[in-house]
């Protein structure tokens, strides 16, 4: 069975996806929770475990596989639900999931994933608008492609998984997006699996930034 | 056959990723270049071709590729020869790739990509020679794993594409690293390929940053 190591869920995005990914589609695994340091660098404790110093990290037997992306396509060698079926739709969910990967700085940067938190940003920067704007312009074509109601078609895949942090962020925010883009927002925050990363959110310690 | 367009060879590290790959495996395709805007955003140029406003992007028929990483996976699904054979080398491939997609923003910011510069950096940050280090430390584990020449193993790989960049950068910034990461850069600079790519940027338009 996969072990994923991952940090606080009111703050770790990045160990949301492959979480998510794995509740969603029903795909057994062990959760470790390691907490971020109080006030100082997480890189240590977190090397413990994992050879970049980050999380998530999912362990297999003797393999490691220490980025979320890279979590994704292992998993998806075994579970090929991971991805769309059909090869267009398979297509456009990776370009999506690795534009994310790499990019949205702004909303990254001035938008830090916080679960719990409710109160409106009081200034959207123009490169923060810049990124909603592209995400919005993403997602519709996602469902113009492939009809939903999720991002690459009928199924929840790596793509919902992989921009399911923006949808805590644009709630938490509270900041304004399009009518197909908060009712995607709306189902995937409605998923058992959601509700449970939030309410274990909800109880965890806090930290100083 | 695959469009892949690019932009300019002397800048464009994204750009590199997919051609080397594509070239360095011998999988035919068409180059497209279209030049960066001297000195402003070239987002509205490279819209016309590339959803994201971004390159590369490859076109295969119907289909839009525009991620950089995603090319990989999409032409690894009809040339499984992109990634290792053995699974643990592909799953270490994933992950060595999918950190350099989103990570070593010090490397990126500091040493932009410019193949035909040939001068010191002045000062290392300490950012930089964080990046620097976490460099050596993922390629020697991919030497000592998989044994070599290229990063995981006996042949070229899509993980070798994704730090040939890195190869111009510490090249061109003449920026130290250890003997066996000398080694592998020299050896990618001297493919052929990589040359070929050379020869293109000294005869480019330079612009302005």
């Amino acid at each position: 069975m996969y072990t994923l190591w991952i940090a606080n869920k009111n703050y770790s995005s990045w160990s949301l996806r492959p979480w998510i990914l794995l509740k969603a589609l029903q795909i057994p695994f062990e959760e470790n929770i390691c907490f971020f340091e109080n006030g100082k660098s997480s890189h240590e404790k977190f090397s413990r475990f994992s050879p970049s110093g980050l999380v998530p990290c999912l362990i297999d037997g003797d393999k490691t596989i220490w980025d979320s992306l890279a979590i994704c396509e292992y998993v998806a060698e075994d579970f090929p639900q991971v991805w769309p079926t059909e090869k267009s739709a398979r297509a456009w969910a990776r370009c999506a999931s690795a534009e994310m990967h790499a990019g949205f700085s702004a909303l990254r940067q001035q938008c830090p994933m916080n679960v719990t938190r409710n109160e409106a940003l009081t200034e959207i920067s123009h490169e923060l608008q810049g990124n909603l704007n592209r995400i919005q312009q993403l997602w519709q074509e996602g469902f113009d492609k492939f009809e939903g109601p999720w991002l690459a078609g009928k199924h929840f895949t790596a793509v919902d998984a992989f921009f399911a942090p923006v949808a805590f962020r644009i709630q938490s925010y509270q900041l304004k997006v399009n009518e197909h883009a908060q009712q995607w927002i709306e189902r995937i925050i409605a998923l058992p699996a959601m509700q449970e990363w939030k309410r274990a959110a909800e109880i965890e310690p806090s930290i100083e930034h």
